[in-house]
């Protein structure tokens, strides 16, 4: 199965953080959000509002997340995010590491679900197109 | 094992939606996170301002999640989101089930751990202690 | 001039809060928009998202903000929230007073924009619809 | 009086961004809370953690801040933030300019004031220290 990957910095802002001093863990989710989106665009070649009026998609809803949280964060860490993607049919996997100084903080699986939105304006899953796959250069289904 | 529950209602607003219409995820753990202050508020009787200065505790920060989206829910939603609670000795796990007319949206499971500051200011993690237990009654582990 | 006004309560959350232990201002901003969406949907007498489908507007956008932060609030304060209204033509004022027990805390003015999305997609400026100031009980211009 | 800025790039993310498909406006506040620390850690050669610790202060929470929004942002935006500073006494005025491409979207001005924690943990203005005025090469008030 090919993988592609994407890595980047995060800083960890003050308005991250709670009263505990360290990272409000809802902030890891709009990280790895923002990460998703970053893997997308390093092997679409366009930023996903792009994509959105290319392929007449809707975004790509979680299904399901599970994650890990081994260490805290705090504010002014500059954290490193690494994101591994594996494709499905009309989902995908999304794989998450988010470390400090070489030690992993946390470890997060997604399921996302690629979405079309109807004639009716309704959310529909749809199989990923062709074209999508060959930017991340997986081998065509036909 | 004793189980103690709670149950609110939580309107989804316009600023917890992203360009697609729908709810942006990571907005359903800061409503997670809220619903686990007010089950612990309705059972301690105070809320968790009063609990950090009472027991010198720094918060309940997650060891994991895991979720489950089945359905997306918009802005003007008035969701219910019921959460249960079951207790270890330094740990507790968490189940959320936030519902829209009935119809489960999400699905959450939570494991939380009880930290204290040490006296160097440090997170530490540490047993329940008993007076938090009573308030949910529990049977006293001596 | 005719001024609707609409008070609700806000529980300020721990995630709201920074590592001073007191709100992240950003949320106040947060906690407005949604009061002016309250506001809206009292005269209206339905949600946001029903004003949207039924005026192909695209939400009312600032134009303008101005707040002052007289005493800081902490994770666990029910904070009533006062909200007033005063429209202009294509634009409307917005007062809000944030308290604690009858003391403010925050004061805020906003200057929104009423907004439709033109048949090329784009947002555009258009003068408040006579159905919507009908429901606020304001005179009508004709 | 000495003024010194500090420029960065800000990515405007989908998770920043509401149903309307612009930045959902209490975003950009985050935005400029970071840019104000940026500020302090390029001055001060230390990220905002440090300074709490060096310093026993609490933070600079707002006074007042006042925003105009002249043009909306959208998620695959970069944006430029430029970020002035001037000293009071005990407060500091901040400007900010959000630009895209040259143009300005935004332009907020802030009033932050110097705080600590007094023995009893209450948060207190006091004069901003000669050893950070310093660091922005700004005359001894002696």
């Amino acid at each position: 199965m090919t993988i592609l990957s994407n890595t980047r910095m995060v800083r960890i802002e003050w308005g991250d953080c709670d009263p505990a001093g360290i990272i409000f863990y809802p902030r890891y989710f709009e990280i790895f959000d923002a990460s998703t989106s970053a893997l997308f665009e390093r092997a679409m070649g366009v930023p996903k509002i792009q994509l959105l009026k290319t392929f007449n998609f809707a975004g790509f809803p979680l299904a399901r997340t599970h994650a890990r949280f081994l260490r805290p964060t705090r504010f002014g860490d500059d954290v490193t995010v690494e994101t591994k993607i594996s494709f499905g049919h009309s989902s995908f996997t999304i794989e998450h590491r988010l470390s400090l100084k070489g030690e992993t903080c946390v470890e997060c699986s997604e399921k996302r679900v690629w979405v079309v939105r109807d004639v009716s304006g309704r959310l529909k899953s749809r199989l990923i197109p062709e074209a999508v796959l060959v930017k991340f250069n997986l081998p065509q289904s036909s």
